[in-house]
């Protein structure tokens, strides 16, 4: 059960409005790697979560965090669309600012959402709930958080170096540092699940059952072998099972592909004279 | 520029067709975290980069032998296909196996694609590719692809409980012996790039701008505090910029949001007499 | 069966060619709201109608009649978009009014619809039949058409106020008369209904099996009571079968979800040494 | 600001597990018109709510209420799964019970989320924020609203005819009692507007320059004249201004549409010879 | 402007109800190629024509009879719905035929619409407007319909085989003569355009400005040459401007990619010290 | 099993940045016609030939050239987004060549891909599956082969016409060619099917079985005759089965719709007393 606090977490106030800046800030609300995608990605992997109890409550902490910075972004991205113009052409043809304004806004934002932020990406595509795994796997659900995080960092970053507002700076200050914190976090929670299990996700097949040298190689499927310069192509394996092998010039190992002929109820097999193969009680 | 070899990279053949299992391994394939998907985002990894050639080699190597994967994907399940029966219930009336398979097909192997492969997901949802991602960040892409390789390891080991198939199993252990090298290879690309710039991604956004003390804090957003007891909330930071700190009750720092009344042409404000803001040309 | 009547249900001429606002129209065409929702929404509910004949009558009525504004926008649309230049860079730096056009376009207008209406919205995001509803159940679907209407009137008029064009402005007095008319329809469908049932959708269910005192509160599920101002939480129930409640401090009547330890077949329990469950005919 | 109580808000457990019904319950979960949409749709009308404050917190409340219905339904769905078979074709032949389960079981709960609840519907397309509306006018949503509860009262009074469980049956008795209060809620907030501006949303066009006749007339668009018998057909137009108007053989108002001939830079027209018609420097 | 006929266009009536092939029909109905698809495509290409009359008046035509082929479909999908089960698992104990019923119906249909068809396909997906083409071009879009009415008839095909209700048959054996009459009329459209401009869509742009050779040769990516033998790798080219050359070792004619490096404020340098490009007003 | 070679097949190299254009570029990578389209489909249309193994060689042969197009195109997107500028409003204020690109670009090529190409068309509509098809039959195949390179090839002419840099040019004059090429190849092939089962797709449905003269109407919907003046309208049918019927008043053939009433375990049933269907076990 959820409560709900009306201050904001952190201050959420433009010096000026800003639609075309509006825009863009919707990617890390609504996009691939936006707060609806963590809060939703965290919430579910917590409600899902059968490990020990400390790691539920640590999923809903975060992701209740999350809930939270939805609220101050959309808040923010209302203050920036205030004052957005409702006409088009003459407007721009007078003052350029207004024109890259209205050229660089999303027309939703003055024809659908009453210039509220809307829960979608910097293109207006809705947010959908493949952006998020809850999987089960503690490690494996882990790395998607760290990634997850670092893929949001590097985009709000990217944001900071579009615009010079000091009010909008400084809520992205904020939240640089929470997406900091919060790749700690995923970083140190990793880390005691690897010093059980080691790197691999999941751990608990039986290696006997892989094709091990498999498990080993890299395989240089390209002429020249530049690819063979990284720690990925020599030296020991990450998960300390062996040595990385580079494999040169990677071999088939299969059979060439032979279907059988098409189903006869498929009507697929060119040359066959007219037929049906379910006769039933047609015509 | 691609080539082409007829022989598989592995053994694809089923001992006997399952078509309630096609639609299940239809999930690696076509899936949020299938082949598909790895295939895709290594390859415009691979196209995008900026970084050293060595990078892009190595991501256009991978990306190469996943083109390779989908092949053997399409071509098992091509023949788990076969013999999948046309008719409906009077047929599952007979035989309680027949019904089986009947009740767990994908109706979409029988009626759209002749008995092939789809692309598309174990509920026949077709791969898009916001699945993917390509930052032109290696760090944060890197680990995008040990999240994928672990999501997707995850997903081949289930789906090998699920089937007793000779035939099947041992395409699977080639498929996680793959998975298990490319944890190991983007396990050690990552090392490379944290030994360079340390792990939060990206590294080059100065501490001194951001809220520093966020960058430390656990926030325990609910009653009780179980989540206090990981490894995230005590101890060093794993980037060594200091020690979590664990704050039981997190107290708002942001305004209550005020936003301003609607801008008249939007006639979202209530008890206004009709008017036009735009008067033009009108009727 | 239908059939089609070459002239428009109404005049669909544009002053002067407008290929930003072609755009934008797009809205009201093929978006969440749009003439393509209604007519669709219509159509559905008319042909799975298994009421008074007179209902289904009046459904198709009306989805016939959307089929017919969905002609209208996209003979506007293709008349906006004459006109539209085809290069970009060099005649946008010399006439700020073509630059603005060139910005506020939609791309695809110019390579993939031929200067024609793409079945879309207004940032090119395809329509799709999740944006409708067919139930069955008369009350909830007159609900849904008033809704549609509702926001779909909104969007027209926050459209008229951004042009000028008397042509556009034109079609649009009829298309909001239209909305009107429609809104004054179902909420007269809706009374005819609710004199029936009252006003929940759907009545048929036996409120002695529901937890009856959570049919009356209105629940505070933050600090402070502004909530409590409005009709919703003190007085009659609309319904009529009590008063409203106002629970100032809601409290959890639920347990602490406990989930069972995660099922062995799914490999997501840290701290186990490796396994099959399923050990069938494996390597 | 949100918090997290680690109670639910009411009790959410089944007696026995039902992995076939665990995929249906995911409709009310993350469905068109599932615990999600109601969730996103009131929090996004919330932040973005820019009328008096006692409107914004009643959304928020009301918000913050739907996020834990996420988690009860999340906490039942895993509930249900619990020892969902991993195999198929032999054990559904040993037992047809068993058969049915895996016939009408999502494969995605055994194969991606671990036996968790999936952010998808019964037929595990994602949820998607389309589902949603925010339009910043009160009585467009709240009709939006009511419509969502509609829709939603309906689905979950169906899925409770679909279990005998006594445990699903208990919490679907609240959730029942619960959107039974939400209709009251909207048809309460709905009136509140009403009576300040009238039935039609929004209220604010000068309804002098819309084309009035077409505000009243019910235009009958098919052979018959069943669909003149309902209260939409004749009598006082629901916002007072004037009667319906049925017109049995509606007449076409607009011109028959002649497109200009295509853009020559769109080449589209047949009949021509090869041409170029933006010479710029090519080959 | 529409108009609708009460009666349908052909008999739609099943001798008895079929919910999984209900579910089965949706494929021709919403899916990628069903009649929602040919019904918009039509329309689409209709009212965006810019060429001579009777071409829009022919597209017309056809997009408006099938509006009627969605209203025969759902109206059969509903019947074969009818006296469909609620209940699940106990009823599925007592008679494989209800089992096999139950497993292969769409949950939706029960939960969702009311015993109504759907517009989605066989697994619930919704139909979206990306699965239509509208582009000016008539030779390329007579291909558009050519290829959906040659795909439609041959799924149209597969569940005639699927099924042995007389009146399902019935109703697909006028489908069957109406899609066989599409694709003489579009391959009669197709000879009509061809006769003008040749067989290249489009055929306007000048050929002394492309690669001239690349437009004559089969290039072999692929080991071994099977692929010599087909009529497209020798001969005379079908637009009669040469012949066909197999090139059996194609070589690369382009550079190797060397991208700029990283620009920096896009943060994505590995090995750079912690900057900011923008400097603007930061904290 | 698939090769890299370091060489691109084709030079693509701009002569300057040009960030809107590479917005437009985006729509023949990642639109519905663009060349991830071909890749796919040919790809796996491959790899389910059941057909003879020259057919699979040829499909893979093209669909592996189609990945080296995809790669042509991602390198040129890339070096036309160097040089694209972070900040917004000052910049585009100043100089109306620059306001021009800042509104004319994707913003997520500034905030998510890092001046990379992505897998989206020119609106950021990420590619899905659903723009391919692979059915079985060849026929239909080919001509959805000839469809795609149909429309790609006319939105590559389209985006000739809207640049003037001779690096691009050169690139799409090759692209144009190979796509001349690929519709002769498919022509091609068409004709060498056709030649034996004639052009209906497929062939072997017995026409005794369908309703024999709906196969030669040209059913006239609308008022006017102007659609009987095209070949498609009288004279042999395509097929050679007999001749064009041009019916100008088509007469409905089906009866008036009469579904039964709903199912009461729907409770879609206005009038009734409140119920429960299934008693089972409830409160």
């Amino acid at each position: 059960m959820f409560f709900h606090i009306k201050e904001l977490q952190f201050k959420a106030k433009p010096e000026r409005p800003d639609p075309a800046y509006a825009r863009k800030l919707q990617e890390v609300l609504g996009g691939q790697f936006g707060e609806m995608s963590v809060m939703m990605q965290y919430l579910f992997q917590g409600f899902n979560c059968r490990a020990d109890r400390k790691y539920r409550d640590m999923l809903l902490d975060i992701g209740t965090e999350e809930i939270g910075h939805v609220e101050m972004l959309c808040t923010m991205i209302a203050q920036l669309l205030d004052g957005a113009p409702a006409d088009q052409l003459e407007e721009a043809a007078k003052d350029p600012l207004i024109g890259a304004a209205l050229g660089g806004m999303n027309p939703q934002h003055v024809i659908v959402s009453g210039l509220g932020a809307t829960p979608t990406d910097s293109n207006g595509f809705p947010w959908n709930s493949r952006y998020i795994v809850s999987s089960g796997n503690l490690l494996a659900d882990f790395r998607a958080n760290l990634n997850a995080e670092s893929q949001g960092l590097l985009q709000v970053v990217r944001l900071y170096e579009q615009t010079t507002d000091p009010g909008v700076r400084e809520m992205l200050s904020f939240m640089i540092a929470r997406d900091i914190m919060h790749q700690n976090q995923w970083l140190a929670a990793i880390e005691e699940i690897e010093q059980l299990d080691g790197p691999i996700a999941p751990a608990s097949f039986p290696r006997e059952l892989t094709v091990e040298e498999a498990s080993r190689q890299f395989l240089n499927f390209s002429e020249g072998e530049e690819s063979s310069m990284g720690r990925w192509a020599s030296g020991p394996l990450y998960d300390g099972t062996g040595n990385f092998e580079y494999v040169a010039k990677p071999q088939a190992m299969g059979q060439q592909p032979e279907l059988a002929p098409p189903a006869p109820h498929q009507h697929s097999t060119p040359g066959t004279p007219p037929y049906l193969v379910n006769k039933g009680k047609s015509l």
